[in-house]
Protein backbone atom coordinates (compact mmCIF):
# COMPACT_ATOMS: atom_id res chain seq x y z
CA UNK A 1 0.00 0.00 0.00
CA UNK A 2 1.29 3.38 -0.67
CA UNK A 3 2.37 5.54 1.76
CA UNK A 4 1.17 8.73 -0.39
CA UNK A 5 -2.43 9.86 0.81
CA UNK A 6 -4.67 9.46 -2.28
CA UNK A 7 -6.07 12.37 -2.20
CA UNK A 8 -8.98 13.98 -4.37
CA UNK A 9 -8.86 17.03 -6.74
CA UNK A 10 -8.21 19.90 -4.43
CA UNK A 11 -9.49 22.25 -2.76
CA UNK A 12 -9.04 20.78 0.12
CA UNK A 13 -7.15 21.42 4.08
CA UNK A 14 -4.16 19.96 5.34
CA UNK A 15 -3.28 19.88 9.01
CA UNK A 16 1.14 19.84 8.76
CA UNK A 17 2.51 18.87 12.22
CA UNK A 18 6.33 18.14 12.74
CA UNK A 19 7.15 18.00 16.31
CA UNK A 20 10.80 17.79 17.76
CA UNK A 21 10.64 14.67 20.28
CA UNK A 22 11.86 14.04 23.83
CA UNK A 23 14.44 11.46 24.76
CA UNK A 24 11.42 9.96 26.93
CA UNK A 25 8.41 9.15 24.65
CA UNK A 26 7.20 5.66 26.18
CA UNK A 27 3.78 5.39 25.06
CA UNK A 28 4.14 7.62 21.99
CA UNK A 29 3.98 4.88 19.87
CA UNK A 30 0.82 3.32 20.83
CA UNK A 31 -1.20 6.52 20.98
CA UNK A 32 0.17 7.92 17.69
CA UNK A 33 -0.87 4.24 16.35
CA UNK A 34 -3.84 4.50 17.78
CA UNK A 35 -4.83 8.20 16.72
CA UNK A 36 -3.79 6.70 13.08
CA UNK A 37 -6.43 3.96 13.37
CA UNK A 38 -9.19 6.45 14.58
CA UNK A 39 -8.62 9.26 12.21
CA UNK A 40 -10.38 7.55 8.97
CA UNK A 41 -13.43 6.78 10.89
CA UNK A 42 -13.38 10.52 11.26
CA UNK A 43 -15.84 12.60 9.18
CA UNK A 44 -13.96 14.56 6.29
CA UNK A 45 -11.08 12.71 6.97
CA UNK A 46 -9.06 12.34 3.19
CA UNK A 47 -5.64 11.08 3.79
CA UNK A 48 -2.79 10.68 6.37
CA UNK A 49 0.81 10.83 5.95
CA UNK A 50 3.77 10.15 7.90
CA UNK A 51 7.27 9.81 9.01
CA UNK A 52 9.77 9.21 12.12
CA UNK A 53 13.08 9.72 12.63
CA UNK A 54 15.12 9.61 15.83
CA UNK A 55 13.41 12.91 17.60
CA UNK A 56 11.63 14.34 14.99
CA UNK A 57 8.51 12.85 13.21
CA UNK A 58 5.70 14.91 10.84
CA UNK A 59 2.74 13.91 9.57
CA UNK A 60 0.52 15.92 7.46
CA UNK A 61 -3.31 14.59 7.52
CA UNK A 62 -6.34 15.94 4.86
CA UNK A 63 -9.87 17.13 5.37
CA UNK A 64 -12.33 17.97 3.12
CA UNK A 65 -12.79 21.43 5.18
CA UNK A 66 -11.85 23.16 8.50
CA UNK A 67 -14.85 22.04 10.27
CA UNK A 68 -13.72 18.34 9.76
CA UNK A 69 -10.06 20.04 11.09
CA UNK A 70 -11.88 21.15 14.26
CA UNK A 71 -13.83 17.89 14.60
CA UNK A 72 -10.75 15.66 14.42
CA UNK A 73 -8.77 17.55 16.61
CA UNK A 74 -11.36 17.87 19.73
CA UNK A 75 -11.67 14.27 19.35
CA UNK A 76 -8.02 13.51 18.99
CA UNK A 77 -7.64 15.85 22.53
CA UNK A 78 -10.59 13.85 24.08
CA UNK A 79 -7.99 11.04 23.72
CA UNK A 80 -6.04 12.75 25.91
CA UNK A 81 -2.95 12.79 22.93
CA UNK A 82 -2.15 16.36 22.73
CA UNK A 83 -2.28 16.84 26.35
CA UNK A 84 0.29 13.65 26.71
CA UNK A 85 2.44 15.07 23.76
CA UNK A 86 2.41 18.52 25.07
CA UNK A 87 3.69 17.18 28.80
CA UNK A 88 6.19 14.40 27.74
CA UNK A 89 6.31 13.49 24.31
CA UNK A 90 7.53 16.41 22.75
CA UNK A 91 10.30 19.13 22.87
CA UNK A 92 8.47 21.60 20.44
CA UNK A 93 5.73 21.33 17.94
CA UNK A 94 3.73 23.03 15.61
CA UNK A 95 0.39 22.69 14.05
CA UNK A 96 -0.43 24.53 10.28
CA UNK A 97 -3.97 24.68 8.89
CA UNK A 98 -3.15 24.93 4.97
CA UNK A 99 -5.68 25.11 1.92
CA UNK A 100 -4.79 22.62 -0.63
CA UNK A 101 -4.67 24.45 -4.06
CA UNK A 102 -2.64 22.79 -7.15
CA UNK A 103 -1.26 19.23 -6.65
CA UNK A 104 1.27 17.89 -9.37
CA UNK B 1 18.68 23.96 16.45
CA UNK B 2 15.26 23.16 16.01
CA UNK B 3 14.35 21.20 13.22
CA UNK B 4 10.92 23.26 13.26
CA UNK B 5 11.15 25.78 10.51
CA UNK B 6 10.53 29.60 11.91
CA UNK B 7 7.88 30.90 9.97
CA UNK B 8 6.50 34.61 9.73
CA UNK B 9 2.39 34.75 10.88
CA UNK B 10 0.35 33.67 8.00
CA UNK B 11 -0.84 33.95 4.72
CA UNK B 12 2.26 31.94 3.52
CA UNK B 13 2.59 29.18 1.44
CA UNK B 14 3.67 25.28 2.05
CA UNK B 15 5.00 22.94 -0.47
CA UNK B 16 4.43 19.28 0.72
CA UNK B 17 6.51 16.80 -0.21
CA UNK B 18 6.42 13.09 0.21
CA UNK B 19 7.96 10.11 -1.86
CA UNK B 20 8.05 6.70 -1.88
CA UNK B 21 12.25 5.84 -2.18
CA UNK B 22 13.62 2.67 -4.10
CA UNK B 23 15.91 0.12 -2.88
CA UNK B 24 18.46 1.70 -4.31
CA UNK B 25 18.59 5.58 -3.49
CA UNK B 26 22.66 5.81 -4.25
CA UNK B 27 23.41 9.69 -5.01
CA UNK B 28 19.98 10.89 -3.38
CA UNK B 29 21.74 11.79 -0.11
CA UNK B 30 24.39 14.23 -1.99
CA UNK B 31 21.56 15.83 -3.86
CA UNK B 32 18.61 16.06 -0.91
CA UNK B 33 21.85 17.61 0.79
CA UNK B 34 22.79 20.79 -2.26
CA UNK B 35 18.85 20.75 -2.39
CA UNK B 36 18.54 21.92 1.40
CA UNK B 37 21.82 24.44 0.62
CA UNK B 38 20.84 26.47 -1.91
CA UNK B 39 17.05 26.70 -1.00
CA UNK B 40 17.35 29.33 2.08
CA UNK B 41 19.46 31.07 -0.87
CA UNK B 42 16.36 31.08 -3.05
CA UNK B 43 13.95 34.50 -3.05
CA UNK B 44 10.93 33.89 -0.91
CA UNK B 45 12.11 31.05 1.18
CA UNK B 46 10.51 31.11 4.56
CA UNK B 47 11.92 27.32 6.08
CA UNK B 48 11.62 23.85 5.22
CA UNK B 49 10.95 20.53 7.17
CA UNK B 50 12.30 17.21 6.07
CA UNK B 51 11.72 13.59 8.06
CA UNK B 52 13.54 10.73 6.00
CA UNK B 53 12.56 6.89 7.22
CA UNK B 54 13.02 4.04 5.57
CA UNK B 55 11.73 3.91 2.33
CA UNK B 56 10.06 6.79 2.95
CA UNK B 57 10.29 10.53 2.73
CA UNK B 58 8.79 13.80 3.69
CA UNK B 59 9.84 17.66 3.33
CA UNK B 60 7.44 20.44 3.23
CA UNK B 61 9.39 23.98 2.08
CA UNK B 62 7.31 27.31 3.06
CA UNK B 63 7.48 30.36 0.85
CA UNK B 64 6.45 33.64 0.64
CA UNK B 65 4.32 33.56 -2.71
CA UNK B 66 3.30 31.22 -5.54
CA UNK B 67 5.97 33.56 -7.53
CA UNK B 68 8.79 31.84 -5.21
CA UNK B 69 7.60 28.18 -5.41
CA UNK B 70 8.16 28.49 -9.18
CA UNK B 71 11.18 30.24 -8.61
CA UNK B 72 12.61 27.42 -6.62
CA UNK B 73 10.71 24.89 -8.79
CA UNK B 74 13.09 26.13 -11.92
CA UNK B 75 15.84 26.36 -9.53
CA UNK B 76 15.75 22.39 -8.16
CA UNK B 77 14.75 21.32 -12.06
CA UNK B 78 17.79 22.99 -13.41
CA UNK B 79 20.30 21.01 -10.62
CA UNK B 80 18.89 18.11 -12.65
CA UNK B 81 17.52 16.77 -8.89
CA UNK B 82 13.97 15.89 -10.05
CA UNK B 83 14.98 14.14 -13.11
CA UNK B 84 17.01 11.78 -11.51
CA UNK B 85 14.28 11.11 -8.80
CA UNK B 86 11.75 10.44 -11.33
CA UNK B 87 13.76 8.47 -12.59
CA UNK B 88 15.73 6.39 -10.18
CA UNK B 89 15.17 7.12 -6.43
CA UNK B 90 11.50 7.59 -6.00
CA UNK B 91 8.90 4.44 -6.90
CA UNK B 92 6.17 7.17 -6.18
CA UNK B 93 6.01 11.30 -5.27
CA UNK B 94 3.58 13.96 -5.14
CA UNK B 95 3.77 17.76 -4.68
CA UNK B 96 0.99 19.62 -2.87
CA UNK B 97 1.22 23.93 -3.07
CA UNK B 98 -0.67 24.98 0.04
CA UNK B 99 -1.36 28.22 1.09
CA UNK B 100 -1.29 28.03 4.99
CA UNK B 101 -3.84 29.68 6.55
CA UNK B 102 -3.52 29.12 10.64
CA UNK B 103 -0.63 28.18 12.97
CA UNK B 104 -1.07 27.16 16.26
Amino acid sequence: MSRIAQTPEPPYYAVIAPAELATDIEGYAETAAKLLAIAPTQPGFLGIETCLEHGFSMAVSYWQSLDAIDGWRRRAEHLAAKGMARTKWFRGYVTRIAKVERVY
